[in-house]
């Protein structure tokens, strides 16, 4: 997801950069180049073969989860088997935390099974409780301190479906910072309707954190029926919800960014940063979230090593290990390159599904300006506009830029992704590979071009 | 369901029925007061509110549950919330099958957990084996004897959507006939793609039997996702998967026929009978199989208790025990009525979601064929078309049916109907108000001008 406040904060800092004298241009031979490589791009449908191959032959892979270590074995191996220059790995340690089992029900006169889903981050615990239904995230922070005491707040709050994903930014708050609200006023345990935007019985997970000094509760997501459900009953009057959960932190994992490289003819320390997460929650396979993005990223840069030529500077392509606890695998990756930032060209992640690709940008500033619009101008034939001004860093990429790397950024279309997103239903049948096939374009055009680009984007290593 | 078998073995037995004297007509002012009744119950949502209520209130019902007690009395307090003149319960007794818990799992290199569940009436157990594919229950059957000794059956066909549910002919066979076609090949288990079609992990449970004197093999089904999975699995080499199933048979119980009625006010004993089943599968709340069925015919029932005077015949409305695990419920009252067939005058059952319904038509005779088209006409401006010949009896009707009952069919459309069915995903949310009381208008229209006719619809008892 996007960081809008983070974005603003990054546009303020590169109005502050130094000017520089020579304007980054793209050659007309590349661009060239590019149209073919777009057109080779779509025909091909390594991108979906890959997504086909990590959701199959590894499935769910959460965190530190026995099926991580299968993952970043596969992550290898494809990478080489997809023709790279260099495979590498680099660590990346994390607190490990497990689901065993999970469960809630309405006990009493109504009484029916619930399905939830354990938050990321949530104790194990059992508890029986009456329910406190609040309407949103603000209504469960005005309530008075001590007033849900030996209850369990309910946060019914509906996010809504946005092509920019724009309603995660409430729906996604209830998880991260509604079970803290809610011990905060007494809780003993917390629900939340899923930052979701379907109707199936398939309730969103998704990481969340407990304040400091407070003592965490068992925290769940109920699906969107369920949560419609709790709220009829809790409309007619007391409602008593038994909520049951296995899971927990249960010490530390070693797992592994995965790293594959096409290097650059003449330039070869300069490197375009593509990538994606390879974990995933462990309720679905991973489709949309992310095997799409490791495939749309790895079949980009498979394309441009296919070329007759390397472009000047490398390709590189991160497969972050651990994105969904807390951008893991991208805060250990800038910590290793730290100081290498000036050699990172541009940095994008694709991590917002599957869907088309509508708007591209870069966090470039002046002298990158007029390159950017070329990039973009090479784009456009996919149905992307430019849009200066309206992007930021992917996920993993924020601690990069935050280094002072410049990111690029690729909008997908994700009207879709919340219907998804956490849940059992992120399988592959949900990745159109027309659609795919019009992301791998991109990101080919995209890398090739920044790769060959004359002159720089604006990374620097921030004090 | 419909059963185009019985619907054809009726239709051969009416032509071999004896011809009556007199053509049953419907009078001119009763047309007058279905045109007014129609438009109430088209601005009336009380279909809607009786389906909110089961649904939430009780939630999954299914027979022998605990639960299932709770319909019955809930089903008994509607009837007389709803102004009906008799309300009463006939008892029917089934065996007991209960559901405790399910689980399914790849193991081996590409380990990962699979959403299945167990089939109504499947043993439980737990068995690991290597497994099967067919693509459909033919293939099964013609597997050589013991060629499946010690595997996992697992029949991969996938029904396809249609407005009139015919897909599920095929679909359904692979339920009711795939355990003992794998168990006579020696399979240890069996698993197919669920009789459904969407793409969601939400599998389709329901009744599959065993054939005498086959000792039952756990058997469950996956969910649509789950199946793809599966078969690409087996495409890439042997798969072996691990099926934990604990449920089976409990004992006997005995529920109840919940009946309310309309009393007519010239041939009371003589009724227009009209029903749905009150039990449900338990993973969904049963909104579309069936509250829907419930809301429309006491809604429907309810409209004609409130003119200005009560039909000449009565309207008796049925809310059937355990129709998913064999009509138990439609049998019972079979069984109870066999004396009175004559007196039934047309029967109509309504199972099949909550989809506008798309035509009309009945089993009478030649002489009851003009009041057929009658009501048809009357039926019309809700976009309902005459289709005769194409209709046959509802789930709990075809015992009566059977005994010489004349059917009414009001067909709905159920184009989406299989993506609900049976699963976690049948709830409250999937049933669409305008289209629940277009369906409320149609059943009473059709109920009033069948208890205002002069002349019977034909139904007489058979040896």
């Amino acid at each position: 997801m996007r960081n809008a406040l983070l974005a603003a904060a990054l546009a303020a800092a590169l109005a502050a950069a130094p000017a520089h004298a020579a304007e980054t241009r793209i050659p007309a031979a590349a661009l060239e180049q590019a149209a073919q490589l777009r057109e080779r791009a779509l025909a091909d449908d390594t991108g979906w073969k890959i997504a086909e191959s990590l959701t199959t032959e590894i499935g769910p892979r959460l965190a530190g989860s026995e099926a991580d270590a299968r993952a970043v074995a596969w992550a290898q191996a494809k990478f080489r088997e997809l023709g790279f220059d260099r495979v590498w790995t680099e660590p990346v340690t994390f607190p490990k935390w497990e689901r065993r089992s999970e469960s809630a029900a309405v006990v009493g006169a109504h009484a029916q099974p619930l399905a939830i889903t354990a938050l990321g981050g949530s104790p194990g615990g059992t508890v029986q409780a009456q329910v406190a239904r609040f309407a949103d995230l603000a209504a469960l922070e005005a309530a008075p301190e001590g007033s849900l005491a030996g209850k369990i707040a309910f946060v019914d709050f509906q996010m809504q479906a946005a092509r920019d994903g724009s309603g995660y930014r409430d729906g996604g708050a209830v998880r991260s910072r509604g079970p803290s609200a809610a011990i905060r006023k007494g809780a003993i345990g917390f629900l939340m309707r899923s930052a979701g935007t379907d109707n199936h019985r398939v309730p969103h997970t998704g990481i969340t954190r407990y304040d400091e000094g407070l003592a965490p509760v068992p925290a769940a997501a109920l699906s969107i029926p369920d949560a419609d459900q709790l709220a009829r009953l809790a409309a007619r009057g007391p409602v008593t919800v038994r909520l049951a959960l296995d899971c927990g932190w249960d010490g530390r994992y070693t797992s592994q960014n995965v790293i594959g490289e096409i290097t650059g003819r003449s330039r070869p320390k300069e490197v375009v940063l593509i990538g994606a997460h390879l974990d995933s929650w462990d309720l679905g396979t991973g489709a949309v979230d992310d095997a799409a993005g490791i495939g749309i990223t790895l079949a980009a840069a498979r394309l441009i090593g296919r070329m007759p030529r390397r472009p000047a500077r490398s390709i590189r392509v991160v497969a972050y290990a651990n994105e969904e606890q807390g951008l893991h695998g991208g805060r250990a990756y800038a910590a290793e390159h730290a100081a290498d930032i000036a050699l990172h060209q541009l940095a994008a992640e694709s991590d917002f599904g599957a869907g088309r690709i509508y708007a591209f940008d870069t966090g470039a500033p002046a002298h990158a300006r007029a390159a950017t619009a070329q990039i973009a101008q090479a784009l456009a034939p996919l149905g992307i506009e430019y849009a200066p001004g309206q992007g930021s860093p992917g996920p993993d990429i924020i601690p990069l830029a935050a280094k002072g790397a410049t990111w690029a950024w690729l909008a997908q279309d994700g009207s879709d992704y919340f219907h998804l997103h956490h849940t059992a239903d992120d399988t592959l049948d949900k990745i159109d590979p027309a659609a795919l096939a019009q992301n791998v374009a991109a990101y080919a055009v995209f890398a090739y071009l920044a790769a060959e680009a004359e002159g720089d984007f604006g990374s620097s290593a921030k004090d």
